[in-house]
C-alpha cells in the first residue's frame, strides 16, 4: 500500500525546522492549522500523524499552532522528534496518516482478561518499539499487565520479542556470562557496582548493564553516573569488557530491549509495574547483553515491592520457569527487605557507600557489604570456578584484600576515569520528637521523600538515615536528613514528610 | 501549608503569554529551561506544574521551550490552559510544585484488584475533576476500572462522585422528569431525536442533555449538531425546556458529570470503556440532569458492544440496581442488535434519516422508526400518564400525526434554528465481488470505517449503506458509498476497508 501518495495524486510535504521545544521522549510535531497538510488531510491537534524522512519515520502527536511560530510551509519537530529522525534544518519531511494499529485491539483482549498470543504480543511489541504507541495507549497496555495478569506462556512471548526487537551480544571466547540483578522496592539496595568488582577481580565475565530508576529515588545506572560515565556505545561496552571482563554501563545506550526503555517512562508515570512485565524487563535486558548465569535478588518486607515470602517465592519459581525456557539460568535469592540498606538513600548518597564498602573503610555499612557478599559468593559459584558452600570466603577475601576496589577503579578509568559524587547545597534536618527504638521503616514513603527532594534526577539529592532498626533514640534526636540541589525540591520533601506519619516506627 | 512561598521567601511568578499552541483538552505550559522558575525548582520537560491566577489554578504538563520563543520572564500557555484558567496577556501568575497526589495509591491498589472504598473513588474523582492526573493516569485509572472490575457498591460510589462533583438541574414545578439512552454500538441507532420529538409532543417533560461520541462514528449531540445548536448554555436550555418541555443539547457544556468529559476523551484514545464506567457515565449524567425516570437501550448482537443476551441481562440489572440506590427509576430495554439501525452512519447521514422518520417519509428506513416507536412508547409508560400496554399506539398516533415533527421543529427553532445537513465532497463506492444474500454485518469494522472516513469530528463523513439482512446481492452491485470530506481520508477508510474481509457477510 502506497502511503506516499494521497488520492488526488498529491505527495504531502513539508520543510523541517527545530522548533526549540523539549518534550523529553515524547514525539511531537508542530504544525500549522492553515498548511496544505493539515488542510487536505483533515489533521487537527492532539492527531497522530506518520512523519518521514528518507527511509526513516516516526509517529508523533501533532500540535497545531499559530501563525507567528511557524511559516506554513514549514513542520516543527520537538527535540526528541528531531534526534529521532535524524534530519536538519531545511530538510524536506513527507506527513502521512500512520497505519491503523491492530495490535491495539490485541490490548483490549487483555484489557477484557483474555490471554495474549505469541503473535499478538510481538506486534504489540513491535509496535511500541516503532514509536506507534502514544503514552496513553502504553499506559493501557502495562495496566493491562499489570500484578499478576499476565501468564507463563504471555511473560515467556513478551521477554522473547522483547529481546528480539533490539540488539543481542555476544561474547565471544567467553564460556560463562554471568550478571546478578536485583528485583527493586529497597531503597539503598546498591551492592551491583560491589559485587561486579569483586567477581571481575575473580576473573570472571560480568559485563553489566543496568536500568535508570523506574519507581525508586536511584538505580544502579544512577548510582555509578556520579563515579563514572555510564553511557557507552557498545564499541567502547565491548572494549571495556575485552579489557576487564567487566563492565558497569547503562543498557539504555545501547539498544538492547528497547522495548523496556519505552515502556519504563511511563511505568515511571503511573508509579506501577507488574510482576510480569518485571520479570520480562529484566530477563529481556540479561538474555540480549549474553548472560547464561545470573542470581535475582529479591528482598522481601512489609513495604517493600515483594511483601510476603509466598509472593517471593511465586516470583522466583516463575523467574526460573521463563530462564529455563529462554536458556539463561536463574537462581533467585529471597532476602530480608524490612529496612533500608546501608544509610544513604539517593545516587551521590548510595555512591559513598558503595566507595566505602570497596576501600574497607570501618564507616562502612556493614549490612551492604554482607549483602554483596552473598551475592558475589553465590556469582562465584555459579561461574563453576568454586565448589559449592566457597564462594561466600572466596568473595570475602577478594573484597578485603584490596582486589575488588583494585577492579572498581580499573573498571571505572577504562569507562572514563572515576569521579568524586557531588554533595547537595540544601539540607534539612529530620528529628525525632519521642524517644524509643526503631522498630520499623515505611521503605515506599522513604523512597517518595528522596524522589520529592529530587532524585534520582538531582543525583546529590536524596535522605541519609541517621538511624537504623533496634537502634535506641532520643527525643531530638536525628532520624534523616534530607538532601535537595533545590530550595523547592527541599521544602516539597519536608512538607510531604510533615503529612506522614509513621515513615520511621518508634516505640 | 503554604504553596506559593519557596523556602528562601522568594514568590515564583511569571507573566501568562498566549503561545499559540493548540494541545485540544490536554492541558501545556512553556517555560525557559533558564528562566528563574526552573533553576531554583529543578523543573524539567514533561514536570506537572501548578499554575495559580488570582483564586483559580489549573495543572499542566511543562515543555521547556528555547529563548527564541518565550521572553524569560513569561510562561507560555497552549490555548486549552489559557481559556481553563482564564487569563489575560500579561497577567502575573504563580508557578508552583502540584501537591502530591495521594489518590493515585487508589488508582495502584485497584490495578491490584482491591476493591476502592468510597472515599477513595471520591477522591479519585476530585482530582480528575480539578485536573489534577495527567493522561497517562487517566489511562491507568480507566483501564483498571474496565471490563467488569468494578462491583455494585464502586459503580454506585463512582456514579455518586461523578454526579456530585459537577452541576446539578432541578426542573421546579415539573414532576417526572423523561430520559432515554443507548449504550452504543450498533452504529446508525439515532433514535434519540425522533423519540425526544414524540414525547415532548405528549405534553411530557424529557430534557435531553447528550454526550459526543466516545468510540463510534457519531453520538447524538454530534448528530443533533448538524440540524441545530446543540452548545446551550444552563439558562438556554432552561429556557427551552420551559417552552416546550425538552432539548437535545449537548451535555458537556452545562458542567454536568466533568468527570465524564475528562475520562471519554482519554476512553476515545484508548478505544475502551468498561461496565462499570458506562454505567456510571450514563446515570451520573442523567441524575444530575434531574432525571427522574430513564429507559436503557442495550442492543445485543455479536459485533456490538453488548454480545450476548446475558451480559445484556447482567448490566440491565446493575443498571436499575445502580438506579435505585441513587434514587432514579430504570427500564432496561435488549433489542436487536445484529446490524446498522437505518442506512446512514456517521453524524450528517443519520441526521437524513431522522428527518425522513419526522417527516413521514416513504422513505424512511423502517428499523429505525420502529425502534423509535418502542423507546418512546415505554417512555409514555413510564411517565405515568399512559396504561400498560397503551404507549406504542399512542406514540404511533403522534409521529404519523405529525405532532412529533411540529415540536422537533419548534425544538430546533428555540435552539437557534434548523440547519441542512453537509454533504461530502468525496464518495467512494464499494461493490460487491461475489453474489448471494446479505447475512450479517461487523458492526464494530463499518463503526471503524465511518471514523477513519473523519467520522464524527467530520460531519458529514460515514458510511451510507446499500444493503441490509436478508437482501439479495449480484456481482457489481453497490454494497455501500464511504462519505469523507478531505481525500486523504477517504483513501484511508478505503485502504482499510480492502484489508478487511468480512464487513458485510454475504453466502
Amino acid at each position: 500500500m502506497d502511503q506516499d501518495v494521497n488520492h488526488s495524486g498529491a505527495i504531502h510535504q513539508l520543510k523541517a525546522t527545530r522548533i526549540g521545544i523539549d518534550t523529553q521522549q515524547e514525539l511531537v510535531v508542530y504544525m500549522r492549522a492553515d498548511c496544505q497538510v493539515c488542510r487536505a488531510e483533515g489533521f487537527v491537534a492532539q492527531t497522530r500523524v506518520r512523519i518521514c524522512f528518507e527511509q526513516r519515520h516516526i509517529v508523533a502527536k501533532l500540535n497545531v499552532v499559530s501563525a507567528a511560530l511557524l511559516a506554513s510551509d514549514n513542520i516543527g519537530l520537538s527535540d526528541s522528534a528531531w534526534r529521532q529522525l535524524g534530519v536538519s534544518e531545511g530538510d524536506t519531511l513527507r506527513i502521512e496518516h500512520p497505519s491503523y494499529l491492530t495490535s491495539l485491539s490485541f490490548v483490549r483482549s487483555k484489557v477484557a482478561n483474555k490471554p495474549l498470543s505469541s503473535k499478538a504480543i510481538a506486534q504489540i511489541v513491535a509496535d511500541v518499539v516503532a514509536g506507534r504507541y502514544s503514552d496513553v495507549h502504553l499506559a493501557t497496555f502495562l495496566t493491562a499487565c499489570a500484578g499478576d495478569r499476565l501468564d507463563l506462556p504471555e511473560v515467556i512471548d513478551l521477554t522473547r520479542a522483547m529481546v528480539e526487537t533490539g540488539q543481542v551480544l555476544d561474547w565471544p571466547g567467553r564460556e560463562r556470562i554471568l550478571d546478578k540483578h536485583c528485583v527493586g522496592g529497597l531503597p539503598g539496595n546498591r551492592t551491583t557496582p560491589i559485587v561486579v568488582a569483586i567477581v571481575a577481580a575473580a576473573g570472571l565475565t560480568i559485563p553489566k548493564t543496568s536500568s535508570r530508576s523506574i519507581t525508586s529515588p536511584a538505580g544502579t545506572a544512577d548510582t555509578m553516573e556520579v563515579l563514572t560515565t555510564v553511557d557507552l556505545t557498545l564499541e567502547q561496552m565491548q572494549s571495556v569488557v575485552e579489557a576487564e571482563g567487566a563492565c558497569l554501563a547503562w543498557g539504555g545506550s545501547v539498544n538492547i530491549s528497547p522495548a523496556d526503555d519505552l515502556l519504563i517512562r511511563v511505568e515511571r508515570a503511573i508509579n506501577l509495574d507488574g510482576e510480569g512485565q518485571l520479570i520480562a524487563s529484566v530477563l529481556s535486558k540479561k538474555i540480549a547483553a549474553g548472560v547464561t548465569h545470573v542470581v535475582i535478588d529479591i528482598p522481601v518486607g512489609s513495604t517493600a515491592k515483594v511483601r510476603s515470602h509466598k509472593r517471593a517465592q511465586h516470583l522466583a519459581t516463575l523467574f526460573v520457569a521463563v530462564g529455563n525456557e529462554l536458556g539463561i539460568r536463574v537462581l533467585p535469592l529471597i532476602s530480608d527487605g524490612r529496612q533500608p540498606v546501608g544509610f544513604g538513600i539517593g545516587p551521590a548518597l548510595e555512591a559513598r557507600e558503595v566507595l566505602a564498602v570497596l576501600q574497607q573503610k570501618s564507616s562502612a555499612p556493614q549490612d551492604l557489604r554482607q549483602r554483596a557478599l552473598r551475592l558475589a559468593g553465590l556469582l562465584l559459584e555459579l561461574s563453576g570456578q568454586y565448589g559449592s558452600g566457597e564462594g561466600g570466603e572466596a568473595a570475602q577475601f577478594l573484597l578485603d584484600s584490596g582486589g575488588a576496589w583494585e577492579k572498581f577503579q580499573a573498571l571505572c578509568d577504562r569507562q572514563g576515569g572515576l569521579k568524586t559524587p557531588p554533595t547537595a547545597p540544601f539540607k534539612g534536618e529530620i528529628r525525632s520528637r519521642v524517644r524509643g527504638r526503631v522498630n520499623g521503616f515505611d521503605n515506599r514513603q522513604l523512597a517518595q521523600i528522596a524522589k520529592l527532594a529530587g532524585a534520582p534526577k538531582a543525583k546529590a539529592a536524596g535522605i541519609q538515615l541517621a538511624k537504623k532498626l533496634r537502634h535506641r533514640v532520643e527525643v531530638g534526636d536525628l532520624l534523616m536528613t534530607i538532601h535537595a540541589e533545590t530550595p523547592g525540591e527541599l521544602r516539597y520533601a519536608e512538607n510531604y514528610y510533615q503529612r506522614l506519619g509513621d515513615v520511621i516506627r518508634i516505640n
